[in-house]
């Protein structure tokens, strides 16, 4: 008899005859009740045995986290809280869990204690729900691109050439690290190294992506990038995937359209296929805000939330007009924030971007025409000479979720803004070649896939939304 | 006016009024006929420009490799070759390409020359068509798991572990290259480095991905992974991506099973969805084999290839099986192998492996039970004691496509197994609790998705399936 998952017969709801269900024990109470498990829904299955007809040493082996394997017959159930059990006929030990030495017991648990045992922390309700997330929002990222004529592409995770600037980076070497080669002039001799060079960890495939929105017009990286920087935040990473559309064509106004139909159409997707994952979460996050004062609690519930962001139209606006509003904002006279905002040309802070978002405009904001100099070398000049057509999402809770500008396609312009900033030609020939031969309006974002699960699942910390984080001094598992 | 793409226009056939189309321009003769192509599709747009209508410096700058936009009406072509074509009535030129340096002239270019100039490679019917199969094999991999009720995973890229013994790793850090900080023994002080200790980037993501199929039930990543071997093949790669399926409560047979309906399906998706792409491929194919000896041509064409593949069940046939034919096979005997198969236990070499599956079967073969002393040690043990459920699939042309196993799910063995091949425990801890609370059988395997591109899209050498491969003395780009 084929073994069956729980989250189908569920689903299905009807009885049948006789089922094999396999999955790990949650709780077995009143040696009769075992809440049976196997990850592919959050829903128990209740499994009811009838003690007396099992052998006493068994049932003392149904603890929790044990698996097993039930064959028994699937009927309406009599009690509360599920439409289906079944009726154990016979029970077999899988795999023992030693309820002594077991870590995840049946209670609470730390989210600092779970991290610690994060390859078993998916045996728990939060954590369970938040990897299905996870793995929808992912599918729901490829599905959009796909159904939108966008290709995926496989930008290189290590480089060679170390101008993105987006970041300190990490070395990737095979050299002695006691003794390395050197040079005759002292210097350690990379061309002895793999890659006959120095080689590090990408910070983003966004270059790689032009080369590729110049030939085949829309295009999506989707893939890990990495910061070697020390900030040990609950928003930061040292290893995070990162979501990249670029599109031939397409200018700025073009890339906010795209990037808030894609963000509205990524949550609208967990919204229909995870429904039951996003209750759970939702409640606890009810339950956790009970605990904080008023003024830390969500202004809304998650599923609210989800759904306030697909329903409304996101609010653009220039850097220029945001500099406004905070001048004359509140917390600014008062001087309640920590950098006052005093002059166009300031960058924004953290801080800021909360006030726009949670108090002033109370939605997703979109800001844009950037000062040149606090962006990045390859965003589109305007023609004030000042600006750049750069624009930023910013999202209630998270802050920055979304980064993106028209790439500077002008082969003269260009030059001048990386000789400016120190940038040898010699490093992103390639780059510059995309300008040379039939150079186009393009443009494209970058999206920080964790962000985004943090957003749709309501957990605050992103060590919480990635299988096992990488961060500052940990790189356990 | 909305601009549409090129494969919108030519699927809808129908003319229409007036329409916008921009693209980079392939071809123009007669100074009238611009072959134009947008990478939507590898068909180019015949734009049929009167040119008494325009000027002369306009028509020009109509080059090979020139971005432009067109506007026009749509109309049914008196020429051969498409269906429909532009009549243009305004031309702009949105950047100008160079006729005297542009590197991609209309002409054949060798393989070679275009790795040198990868970030223009996808300007080529070649490499489009070869990218927007990737991009097809991608997401049919992620639609299969999806409709299958399998969840995604971020299985970590920088793992501290070195354990996982599926070859050479790089060395991920941020240290001094030149003067590392060392211990009071003169050792590399590791614990001043970003994560702490010593680490890599990953081979493999399975050890992670059993940890989370053992809640989730059935899990998939599919990441980049890394061997810092010095491999100069046409089939290896440094940075290539890997599909790692993992399932709880699925033995080896069921492993077969899935592997074998995964290539099946992934196969028919691209057959389904990229027939122009495949018929060009399959044409080039043609014409690359009528330049090779006789004894190197493909024995199939390749759309043939493909469908026989998704049309025949794969051979199952255990490594004792396969050694008793080859021990047998002409070409041992008549000491033709570089290596003679004298007995049990042999590895078999890429030479065997060709043997078995383009002479003696002539289909996709799957090995299994190997012997355990050449297979990893988290393999499950046989009740003979000698072999390990293990599998490999070989297809016609690339030899191996898939390898995975069943994995030793009892704590006793594992850890004997550990032991003698002097892998501590203190380094897998966690693994070895997934043996400890409510184990059971599992398996899972790995393939290569480049190696399934080179499948799929008839290409012979790894590095022209990815956009930027990385190898020995290569990280350009």
């Amino acid at each position: 008899m084929a073994t069956q998952t729980i989250a189908k017969l569920l689903a299905q709801g009807t009885t049948l005859q006789e089922i094999s269900v396999k999955g790990w024990v949650r709780t077995f109470r009143a040696n009769r009740f075992i809440a049976l498990n196997d990850g592919s829904t959050i829903n128990n299955l209740q499994c009811v045995v009838d003690f007396e007809n099992f052998d006493e040493a068994l049932l003392k082996r149904i603890t929790t986290g044990a698996a097993i394997h039930v064959t028994g017959e699937l009927v309406e159930s009599q009690g509360k809280g599920q439409s289906v059990e079944i009726q154990v006929k016979a029970l077999e030990i899988l795999g023992d869990s030693d309820p002594e030495t077991y870590p995840i017991q049946p209670k609470k648990h730390t989210f600092e204690f779970l991290r610690e045992n994060a390859h078993l922390r998916t045996r728990t309700n939060t954590f369970s729900a938040v990897m299905r997330m996870c793995s929808s929002l992912s599918f729901a990222v490829h599905k959009y691109f796909n159904d939108n004529g966008f290709y995926n592409m496989h930008t290189p995770i290590i480089t060679g050439s170390d101008a993105e600037g987006a970041g300190d980076m990490f070395r990737v070497t095979i050299l002695d690290p006691k003794n390395p080669p050197l040079t005759e002039e002292g210097e350690v001799n990379y061309k002895e190294d793999f890659f006959g060079k120095e080689a590090n960890l990408t910070v983003s495939g966004q270059l790689e992506a032009e080369t590729y929105a110049m030939s085949l017009g829309k295009v999506y990286t989707f893939g890990p990038t990495f910061r070697a920087e020390n900030s040990n935040t609950s928003r930061h990473l040292a290893e995070f995937w990162m979501i990249e559309p670029e599109v031939a064509f397409m200018d700025l106004d073009g890339n906010m359209d795209l990037a808030e139909d894609f963000l509205k159409s990524v949550l609208s997707y967990v919204l229909e296929h995870n429904r039951e994952d996003l209750e759970f979460l939702d409640k606890r996050l009810q339950e956790h805000d009970k605990t904080l004062p008023q003024a830390e609690r969500s202004p809304m519930h998650l599923i609210d939330k989800i759904k306030f962001v697909v329903d409304n139209n996101f609010k653009r606006v220039s850097y220029t007009e945001a500099i406004d509003i905070l001048r004359n904002s509140k917390p600014n006279k008062k001087k309640k924030f920590n950098y006052i905002i005093e002059e166009w040309g300031a960058d924004l802070q953290s801080e800021h971007e909360r006030f726009l978002v949670e108090k002033h405009f109370k939605c997703p904001v979109i800001l844009f025409d950037y000062p040149a100099n606090i962006k990045a070398f390859y965003m589109r000049l305007n023609e004030d000479g000042k600006t750049v057509r750069a624009m930023d999402i910013l999202f209630p809770g998270i802050g920055e979720m979304v980064g993106g500008s028209q790439r500077e396609e002008r082969l003269e312009v260009l030059k001048q803004k990386m000789a400016a900033l120190n940038i040898p030609e010699e490093e992103l020939w390639w780059y510059l070649d995309l300008r040379k031969y039939g150079t186009a309006v393009h443009s494209g974002f970058g999206l920080g896939f964790e962000r985004l699960v943090m957003f749709a699942t309501g957990m605050g910390n992103i060590r919480d939304v990635i299988p096992y984080p990488r961060t500052p001094q940990n790189a356990e598992f």
